[in-house]
């Protein structure tokens, strides 16, 4: 059955910021940015100006696009400049400092894949990089361009935004990649479908940037990662177009999709996927659950999430992330919890998993109502603090701080010793670069039978101008702690440019040599998202 | 912790067929192949003779191996005799019929990764097609040599059979790629824990056969590929060793391992894997539910499949496929449903499930005790047939009949006219072929919330003499319909040499220029296993 083609973007009637975080109008004020700037000691006396496009030196494109593809394409200022970095501090820092990376020459808009096809096609044939680009939400340099290519296309894929197809029968649904978050779920709703996937990033990130990065969702444990939900790609490579046939399973040779699945616009550009949906939950439950011991606190998420539960949200929240989250105010770890179903009520489920919380020391009770219950304040209060927590920290960049987060995964052996290390070691090199003592706080994002995903925030005053040099440092220091601790350069930020000398330590070789052949294959002149992932 | 090496492999006193399934003791007697062809008009009077070794003519070697690894290989005429084919039905009836694949020239058995490598390195001096060999239970002509390659090396890795560490921690276990299902489960027995993939093949198969194929296990719902249960992977490859990082979950680019899972020993060996397991169940209950109508039967199933209720059994027989397995007698359908759990009991679950399959018009209650209450006598008959199914066929092959099976996946918006489809132009083809009606029968092995997998049994008497052009004229026929329908060429049976045609049709044509790029990259003499995926 075809979906309805009206739906509206529900986000259009909002500024988008070119430099920093989401919507403009999110942004903290001055008055906010020194309140914040007063808790890190050693931060400016005033925040950094507001950057404005027109400060920038954007110069003549280096090419033109051919007659026919001139209509896709432009090269206004301000879109380049929204097209030049993504959200990572690294890149919030250099537009606030005045020094962005590489303008992109143009910004092309297709509205078909016919339409990528011609653009690759042209790029190939100019020897110009192609930067595919989504919501451009990346915190890893993944849609920035490094390199000495002769000019620069900035894809932009969100003109391609349409729910093209739905399968009720298959609850599934043919989406176009360029969709954001709300934009497809506003094209679900009506069909009492969603697709459940909730990064941090939803509102400014799209399908086709999802997969193309493996992106981490919304289920707290295992189905995790968007992968889990693709049933057929759509990828056009500059070496051809394919799709791959829609199959609820298959063991028809390796994957094809996920060779695509994280290859970040390196070996093609996807467009379109069927993916699997979820009916919209009828039953819910949620509870917070404090505990004086970390380590403990550990032991019962391991076990909640060796459980066969289920829990949709089960993220640990160490003392400094829940106080700044206002989740706890004593000292306590708090264990955010939650189930959801369209099956059947969760409060068993829900009661089970409080029940072995409490077995280690956790205090935590289930809300007397089960379904349309409230959450629990510490619920509520972490929830609000984790979607204004991008908006914060451009506000704490302004103020010349050095704030960012990094998050990665390894088995739970190996877990109490790496969150210990990275606290000792990424301080360390935090105090050596700054003078400062620095905030890391921890929370377990993501848990699996086997392992967790800790996700580290990490705010220190920088040396004021040199607050890149001061974040490259800390980086190289978490790298190096990663790196010895065999934990994955990333769980779902994914690898980019900024996190290129960790994934190259962790790659097997055989797989590197399978990946370079295949880039020489899909994309023989080199032009697709150059510098990521390979060389 | 370092696992004890003294486990048994328990099938060690038990004689294992060289050309027909399983241990020898099983198969059915003369009179019971008697029996059973009465049952399928057209079959010989007599039962084919058991093949023997003695009578192949088995040359001398057209290679000889190095003296450094001598030690390791062997040209006895039995062993080799026993690895020249897998035991697919067109295997066995070319074994009765005096006329097997091509016998390999030298059987080698290393004994660690080093072994591997240097085999590997004396193939690729020497022009010395490889092939790897698990239990040797390919259905698909995954094992077999066919092309012209001076000379032939089966590379069987059972000799590398052991659970080498086990991290009780992360719930996860170091296992050898060369152990049979039993020998690996009895090393985790005294750990209380269990992979639970227990494929029809488990006491045949081994896991580096299952990563290598993508085997479908145990559980009936989403979680089924063994896929899913892989933390690390151990590859040795021509072009060299890589080792996975073992981690719960990463989006560091594409995934390395999910290359490898399904490359059919075409890239790489799998010498070892870190396999996510799980506790052994404490809960378990299961009941059949009969349904007058196929038809709804599905719908029932499909409804119970997107629920979130995940059974660990859920196999819907057709009435052929019930009467046949002594499920049901009376022409209904039967679901066969399976709860377990290490956490909590899971009647609840069973009774939400049965009261879904009511709501289609299905018959069935749920057993009076739980946990230890004998399985209902439907559920019963079905496994007791489950695991004898594949003796039976070569009883019926040994009468001349031709007894197949294969098995697709689709989503559930083309499952109906799928099957359909295959009863009619199957059926057609191998009346045309044969002059007798076949009896085609169909089960769900494994469902998901967006398809399921059907898999089909034809029966019927052969052509004397002809029996693998009549197997051929009819699994053509069955790969035309799958592929016009969008049915994967197979769900976990693998592509072997079986499946190439239906395979080359159904892979996107970018994922097979980077097949055969990774392919050349890896194995650039071209030894391991030619003619499989891809040429």
């Amino acid at each position: 059955m075809p979906a309805t083609a009206t739906a509206t973007d529900p986000g259009n009637s909002r500024t988008r910021s070119w430099w920093g975080w989401g919507y403009t109008d999110a942004h903290p004020d001055d008055a906010e940015c020194l309140e914040m700037g007063a808790l890190l000691p050693g931060t400016l006396a005033r925040p950094l100006p507001i950057p404005r496009v027109a400060d920038l030196a954007i110069g003549t494109p280096a090419v033109e696009p051919p007659p026919s593809l001139a209509h896709l394409v432009t090269a206004d200022p301000a879109a380049r400049a929204a097209h030049a970095m993504g959200k990572a501090y690294r890149d919030v820092i250099r537009a606030l400092r005045g020094r962005p990376g590489r303008i992109p020459d143009l910004v092309a808009r297709p509205t078909d894949d016919q339409e990528v096809a011609d653009l690759l096609d042209w790029a190939g044939e100019h020897q110009v990089a192609v930067v595919p680009f989504g919501g451009g939400s990346s915190v890893v340099g993944g849609v920035e361009y490094r390199g000495a290519h002769r000019a620069v296309l900035s894809l932009d894929l969100t003109a391609m935004d349409r729910v093209l197809e739905i399968d009720a029968v298959s609850r599934s649904a043919l989406i176009q990649a360029g969709a954001l978050g709300p934009v497809l779920e506003e094209q679900l709703r009506p069909h009492g479908l969603t697709l459940r996937h909730f990064p941090q990033s939803f509102e400014f990130s799209t399908l086709g940037g999802w997969l193309a990065t493996r992106a981490g969702g919304h289920y707290a444990t295992v189905h995790t990662h968007i992968d889990d939900f693709v049933q057929s790609l759509r990828v056009v490579t500059p070496a051809g177009t394919g799709t791959s046939w829609r199959l609820p399973g298959s063991g028809a040779g390796p994957s094809p999709d996920r060779l695509f699945l994280g290859s970040e616009g390196t070996l093609g550009v996807i467009t379109r996927a069927w993916m699997r949906l979820q009916e919209r939950p009828r039953h819910k439950a949620s509870a917070s659950v404090a505990f004086a011991d970390f380590q403990r606190a550990l032991d019962a998420v391991r076990a909640i999430a060796q459980s066969d539960l289920a829990p949709a949200n089960c993220r640990l929240l160490d003392p400094g992330e829940a106080l700044l989250s206002g989740a706890s105010h004593d000292g306590s770890s708090v264990l955010v919890l939650g189930f959801e179903s369209a099956t059947a009520p969760v409060d068993d489920r829900l009661a089970i998993a409080l029940e072995m919380a409490r077995a280690h020391g956790g205090t935590g009770e289930a809300p007397k109502a089960e379904g349309d219950a409230p959450a629990d304040a510490a619920v509520s209060a972490w929830r609000s603090a984790f979607l204004r927590m991008p908006y914060l920290r451009d506000g704490l960049a302004r103020m010349g701080a050095v704030v960012e987060t990094f998050e990665t995964a390894a088995t739970w052996d190996r877990i109490p010793a790496l969150i210990d290390a990275v606290r000792t070691e990424v301080g360390a090199a935090a105090l050596k670069a700054t003078g400062h003592a620095a905030t890391i706080n921890c929370r377990l994002t993501h848990v699996y039978p086997d392992g967790a995903a800790p996700y580290f925030t990490v705010a220190v005053a920088g040396r004021p101008g040199d607050e890149v040099a001061v974040w490259d440092d800390i980086k190289a220091a978490a790298t190096d702690v990663l790196h010895r601790h065999r934990a994955t350069i990333t769980h779902h930020h994914a690898v980019g440019r900024d996190h290129r000398p960790g994934y190259d330590l962790q790659r097997p070789a055989p797989f590197a040599l399978a990946l370079r052949a295949t880039k020489n294959a899909l994309d023989p002149h080199g032009i697709l998202n150059p510098g990521v992932l390979i060389d």
